[in-house]
């Protein structure tokens, strides 16, 4: 299997666990309710994902700063949902 | 800053992210209640998950293998609770 068609996969898997966060978050802001949703799980993510940017600035990789700034903007947009709506 | 150091922030990074989904199941498994929960993020996050465990054998990488690994354990859990519980 050539280099390409691997990376390709590896942007494919990515845009999707980035991409996976957008519904979450538009189910909370359009229903309120947030009752369900783990504040300890999107606590650790937002720090996990965080981190993950800081490592992508670390190691110059254009790939991992994209993928976890929008997740981390995803992440926290679900985070402050739950905040607000308990 | 050293390499090691660098390499030991992403390993901090992944082990944080992949451990969030712990306490989402936990709750989803205790409560049975996971109509806040989006089904739409569960089915996308896992299908991306198993694109990234394929790619961390495409280019023979523990680290990615072992933590997508666990994480696509943790999410097929909420996924699992999500579809029993509605």
């Amino acid at each position: 299997m050539t280099t390409a068609l691997i990376e390709t996969i590896g942007l494919v898997a990515g845009t999707l666990t980035t991409a996976s966060f957008l519904p979450q978050v538009l189910k909370a802001f359009r229903t309120r309710q947030t009752r369900d949703i783990s504040l300890l799980m999107y606590s650790i993510l937002c720090t996990g994902v965080s981190i993950w940017l800081v490592y992508g600035f670390l190691i110059n990789s254009l790939a991992v700063i994209l993928a976890n700034a929008v997740t981390l903007i995803l992440v926290l947009g679900v985070l402050f949902l739950k905040l607000r709506h308990g």
